[in-house]
């Protein structure tokens, strides 16, 4: 059977019965929805960290994980036998793109000149791979945290030593982007925030982040590579406030600092509910901000305080998000769904790799069959365009034309009693719209 | 049409098309399910606080709400008319069961004698209305919030004359529960908690809370009342810390004041949430304790920290909250599903009543008939059974029937291996688990 | 003794012992401080909806508030009347400055001419007061959120004439800004968010929210009033998203609408908290992004997610935001301290008012106290310049003055060891820190 | 200076400062304060594993920790190395007392029997610093979570072998309370709840934790072991909830299975915070509940969703806690304070160990300062006094002695008026009361 004691995930439909197994139940790849095959609105991609590399260690807890490739001990054997593993487990699973961080592939050495040269092995490995599975790169990023010389941040590190480190572990990561065929280049932030404000010099941090930004920025045009900044917003953990806080702090970053034209977001769900906002509400804010880079789909648990990466299942997000790739015409310019997101820990087994993957898999794609049901029906097109049609005409479009004036609409206003006022509001009937969201999620799932 | 100006709400089925109307989707009264009547299994009750009293208040503006009585100036005249509306709105709803506070349903006067005069002429009125209807009081309930002499709890407030004031009202409420044959009489704590503990002497307010609580039974004992009495926890708001803080507070209460044999629970969903639980849980808790008595079926959203008392649309919610109903065989020995939920500030309609409950209902119909379809399949019973079976003999059976001594224990342990440990857990395929209810919901639903 | 039943508040210093009564133990408003006497750094300013108009309501129970002037029933008597209890509240605390909406001062009448016209008597006897007792307004702002009409927002309602109507009111309030020479005009986002994203057009109804903005400052500049424009942020309460959510969130609107210019913020304690993030955070955030411009002082309970409104009483809240007012060279550039703050329902008496607002002088005073102290020392400074100090010189400079590049990094990085990197990096002993804190604190106000 | 490069940490006092440093400003340990000596009110413990096993990891990061016992590499060279160290520098800070898991003294072999003759090894020299030394065991506990083998609980696995491993590790770890004399034993529930109620059988789970309960308590009377047994409540993490949620959870929990006579509870601050309650309200219920055992003194954020086991340094909780002691005559019957706590990531020397340690012991000792001159004026005695005081005659007289029924409230209260009602209750001043225990703070810490 290969590496992987586990056959082709293959398409099987609503017929399997409701017990979810190694099969899709709405995941098929060349189905034609909304006019797109379903694997050209999804880009599915796998997080080499979290599919290879997590242990399922927790804080209070030692690995689970078991892995038919624990029998390397040999930190490069190891790494170089991942590979295989790897690309044998996009294609059993139907995946076509993968994710990295630099360190997930290779060890460290006590050098940034050895560890490059570690880097460049695998990555000869891995390129030789995506040749001939036709795998591609979604993303690449660095791994600027798990190091203690990162204890105190990476670009934004009070330590200047600890920046040019970064900055030349930068250097090296977008070269492997442009080597590769990157499409992005993401940027999580890891340690760059802080821990206390009495000893931070906030302003001057960010300052730092940004310049490393720019300098990236500076590099990847030098070098050739196209591939799409993405910034991935986090609120806090591990430090306590995370300065890519959320999609709109994210978005005062790039203005402040004039990165607006050269980054968009990658954006996660279970940091947005960190945030205190749920995923639609990320989604929405970079969609209509024109910064909606590509997408790390995962979920939480919102009664619970940090990340917990699990894989999507929660239906209500996947219609919410998918309806809103669908609203942008595509996940971004280059975007893609990565699963950003393990198993849990107690699900430890081997093929829960595949598995879990199938359940977000099967959920984004039955979200995208729900959100495209409600698409044809123009049913929230149709329920906005009645909620905002008193801008159409009249005082309203003077007001979006800007032909009104505050002295206008007071003559306007002014003898308008309170009985006409309250008239010319309407109830929205939001328990409705609520239901009739579960009604599609039934009828466009029960067509599947 | 008589005094709502719509029609008696019909089931119409899926075959109505996904955008939920004023009709039912999954709610069809009389059909069996699980071997009783859709009707008897969820015995849904109407909360007249929120459904003819709430003007849609929010903290930061005045009611919005419009209702055909809001003709009516007088007070009396206004509290008499409403129950003609409210039993009309039962009937047409296809409600069997209703739920009130004694300050919602009648005006105060300036003494407590003129106030139960008040009350006792529109309880004159509904008993009227529920022979002619048929329609039964599943419970009632004092208001000990409202009225600023409450400002520091009733049973709890520190000034006594409050507490013998609040005895004197519970009497009352109790006469009428009595005289109305309400199944159940409900304790939610108000203001029974703490703004701050440096000035409270919380153990003798709990003590003075069990106090009350046992005049009570005493009371009911002696008038003949037979109904259920249920406290319905609350973890904070209006006060910092509600003393029925979540299930296990309660039961914890309980068993301290020597009140268990009195009391079973009023579990709801969105006080469930702001205790940092899952509904599930806590109705959970309750059944494996031998205390869940009823249940006030709303929602809120989890990123929210206030209660918002939605209608119930979160199918996940609903199913797993009726398959603990399912498995305990009814909602309590007397118990039902009462709305203790109101429209959104602006869904502000008149019908919006019709329609927000129409939501819930078939919401929890929905509940109902997923968590049939996964009981008939013994789906979660064979999960359970197969991952404890190590109980069921061996080491396992000796720790159940009480034979294992830490002797017993250890000489079986000590010379295993970490791998023989190791093998002795199991996957437990979470994620799989996760999709598994998914496509329960779309399976069940779709045959609906 | 005046319309009040209590004598004027003087300064009383420790040896009043530790119990809190009616004298100020830290507030001496015109002793030197840092430069500047104590009122000049606080500014403090009366509340009017909280400390005259708040019944002490929530959304359990009625008011519970005792007030002197409880004794007019007509409005119009009693919109008047409170001018004079205002004026002389002011007066006998100590306080130079106050805030109101337009609605806290007068009642509406059935348009909004006749709204107006009740206004406009009410304003020309809060000018006459202004005049007799030199107290000035730190700022106005209008309420756009308690009305029914407002129901789905002001600016970004979907129902034009509802925007209209908004446009109206700001014009009138401005105008009132003008004549009585408020130094700040704020806008709090009361209904501007959603309550759930399916029926909303978030970057519409933001474009609305900026079309009032812009108009305002338009027409602030035709009539000449100068004061500061400020956006006060808040992140969710009363709608599930409040579009200013917080300050980072208000500073990318600020620059996606081209209104960087003509606001700043004003920042209120709660909901920073709300947010997730301390008052520090937002204050500092506003004050290295230039936009700190006033202080809505008050404190909430950060295990509790409502809007509370306490008076402040925190110590390290306190010193904190005082700190970076220090820092700032002031709060803003014609910003104070309001108490945007009401005695908890509790406290309901008359004299509670004073004797809240005493607290939160106080606390203020002795925060101001602290940070001066520390400030004179230098410590923070001292604590940051040592910790960023790498990048004074060398590859550190380098970074900072733009010279380095991703190469110059990585030759500079290529060949240290894991070894040399660590060492690159230092302990911050934030545990001490956090002690030295409190140990100022001590020192400071023993010797007050 | 020995095996730290530090000298014995001395009193300095007040005089040393306000920059905390290598002594302690209001920590001495013989000075009597409310009767008797520092030390005996506050019993400090040490946590073996945060201060002698914890690298500083983090989820997202390699331990920072530098200790001058890296040097060794066997795990038992460096177990019995540890020792020395760890009873040096209880020597050297003053603490008397220490804590620790059986995992954190000894490495894991391949077997029980191999673990427990590691065990035996480290026990042995621990018993011998014992007795040079002075210093004693605060309690002693059994690590039952960081291996794999208890992925899913052990005591409540859902795998007997793991329940019957469970027992034996509890019965090695009773022997070495027994010989060493710890005071207490603790249980941290770990794993002990659920990730999922789907696969749970939540009620049989806490019936097997009880069961181990059970069969500790029949050995430790078997064995003769005295020392008290002590539950520690935490709400979630590492599980998505915890039997032991809260002391109320704990609480009901006893009750229900028979072990209120065996167990008391051990509380932590930053638990509590993650429950949703202050660190005063667990202590508080503890205390008035009669389990009140010992403190594992600690903080997190409030703004923070997970346990960071800060060192003590917020006053307010310092002397919340502090009051409920000196209340309740102690700690508990055999209770200290445990600093179950870590330095910060970024606090990685050496030295902070015992900076961190004194910041903890001079916050507590602050803390019983205050709360004693707090005590010695009977400030919080006479306001809750004052406030209650309506019970102590009359109608309050006849509720608490039982005389009163519904029927004597009613005749009582019958004609009451509203404002009679209302005058029987009183403002409570809250905001005075916040202040003054600021004043206390101060003016008690200034006398230090
Ligand atoms: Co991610
Ligand atoms: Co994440
Ligand atoms: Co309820
Ligand atoms: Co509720
Ligand atoms: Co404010
Ligand atoms: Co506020
Ligand atoms: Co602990
Ligand atoms: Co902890």
């Amino acid at each position: 059977m290969g590496l992987w004691d586990i056959d082709k995930i293959e398409y099987v439909g609503r017929k399997g019965g409701a017990k979810e197994g190694l099969g899709f139940r709405y995941y098929d790849a060349d189905k034609v929805v909304a006019g797109k095959k379903m694997k050209d609105w999804l880009r599915f991609a796998v997080a080499y960290w979290h599919t290879f590399d997590q242990r399922l260690v927790d804080p209070f807890g030692d690995g689970t994980a078991e892995r038919p490739y624990d029998k390397y001990t040999n930190p490069m054997d190891l790494a170089l036998a991942k590979v295989d593993y790897a690309f044998e487990f996009y294609t059993k699973l139907g995946v076509e793109y993968f994710c990295f961080h630099d360190r997930d592939i290779a060890p460290e050495g006590d050098t940034l000149r050895e560890t490059n040269a570690n880097l460049d092995k695998v990555v000869d490995k891995i390129e030789e791979n995506m040749k001939s599975t036709g795998v591609k790169l979604l993303w690449n990023t660095q791994n600027l945290f798990t190091n203690p010389r990162f204890v105190s941040g990476a670009a934004t590190s009070p330590f200047a030593d600890i920046f040019a480190y970064s900055g030349a572990q930068v250097k090296k990561s977008l070269e492997i982007a442009k080597r590769l065929g990157a499409e992005n280049y993401v940027f999580w932030g890891g340690r760059e925030g802080y821990e206390n404000l009495w000893n931070t010099e906030m302003h001057r941090e960010q300052a730092h982040m940004a310049k490393l930004f720019h300098l990236a920025a500076d590099y990847a045009k030098e070098i050739g590579f196209e591939g799409q900044f993405l910034i991935e917003p986090k609120p806090k953990e591990p430090t306590s406030h995370q300065y890519d806080f959320d999609a709109a702090a994210a978005l005062a970053f790039l203005k402040t600092f004039d990165l607006e034209d050269v980054f968009k977001l990658n954006l996660e769900g279970n940091h947005a509910n960190l945030a205190g906002h749920s995923y639609q509400h990320e989604v929405r804010f970079a969609r209509e901000n024109g910064i909606l880079g590509s997408l790390d789909a995962n979920q939480g648990d919102k009664l619970i305080g940090w990340d917990m990466d699990e894989f999507p299942s929660d239906l209500y997000d996947c219609v919410a998000v998918m309806w809103e790739v669908l609203a942008n015409g595509s996940i971004g310019p280059h975007g893609g769904l990565n699963f950003d997101a393990k198993p849990r820990r107690t699900s430890f087994a081997a093929d829960d790799l595949f598995r879990a993957h199938i359940v977000g898999m099967d959920s984004y794609a039955a979200g995208l069959l729900v959100a495209a049901k409600m698409h044809e029906d123009h049913y929230i097109e149709d329920l906005q365009a009645d909620r905002y049609s008193s801008y159409e005409s009249g005082i309203g479009k003077s007001i979006e034309d800007g032909s009104a004036t505050l002295a206008s609409l007071e003559e306007y206003s002014l003898d308008k009693t309170q009985a006409e006022l309250r008239a010319a509001t309407k109830s929205d009937h939001l328990e409705q719209v609520k239901a009739t969201i579960n009604n599609y999620i039934v009828d466009a799932l029960a067509e599947a």
